[in-house]
């Protein structure tokens, strides 16, 4: 096992999900040490939800799941980029390809990129 | 000024440098308020040091600036990627172009890349 520093974020590390081939940033968000293990362990990205304070299994619900390809550590064991196949296509719960969607133009933001799904549709009840 | 959300982690953000050419992610810091507005308004990256508690010029000391190139901001406005240009063409305080320099292998850590410096002559006091 790769021990990790999880002690800098209360418990937590930040996670960069990049797509393996475009290296286009699909989302950031964090691990606790049992996602960071549930994710080595299944080779699909796992990350702690701050909002739900539990596990969370990208794309389980969507079915946009992260399948990892390759897991690269930083120089202080505190942040990881996990290179992934999106399925679906779309990383972002909004329906866009990506969490970073929107781009700084002269001082205001102007969202970029095209939804690839409807939230609406994906996470209905 | 396009404000961000920075209550989910405490004051602060999580901002990916990425290079603006290659895509090739550098690192990942954070950024609370004041760095946030630093390099909204000087075009380098400066970020929050959570070691020494204070705001890091990225290069102030080593010379290896980074230059913001365009800025991405994530659906919860809580993350940033800046695509950058790495003065010094290392990010890495240990010399290497990336802190993201190491690789997991058949569950062991393998080291890759080529360091670009040497970081006792570039921090000798």
């Amino acid at each position: 096992m790769v021990t990790l520093n999880f002690d800098k974020l209360g418990g937590l590390i930040a996670a960069v999900a990049q797509d393996f081939r475009t290296g286009e940033i699909l989302m950031v968000a964090f691990m606790n040490q049992e996602a960071w293990e549930a994710t080595l362990a299944t080779g699909r990205a796992t990350y702690y939800s701050r909002s739900r304070k539990s596990l969370w299994v990208k794309g389980e619900t969507s079915g946009h799941t992260q399948i990892v390809k390759e897991i690269l550590i930083d120089c202080d064991n505190d942040a990881v980029v996990l290179k992934i196949e999106q399925a679906g296509g779309a990383a972002c719960h909004t329906g866009y390809r990506s969490c970073f969607h929107k781009r700084i133009q002269n001082g205001s933001i102007q969202v970029i990129g095209i939804p690839i799904f409807d939230p609406k549709e994906v996470y209905k009840k």
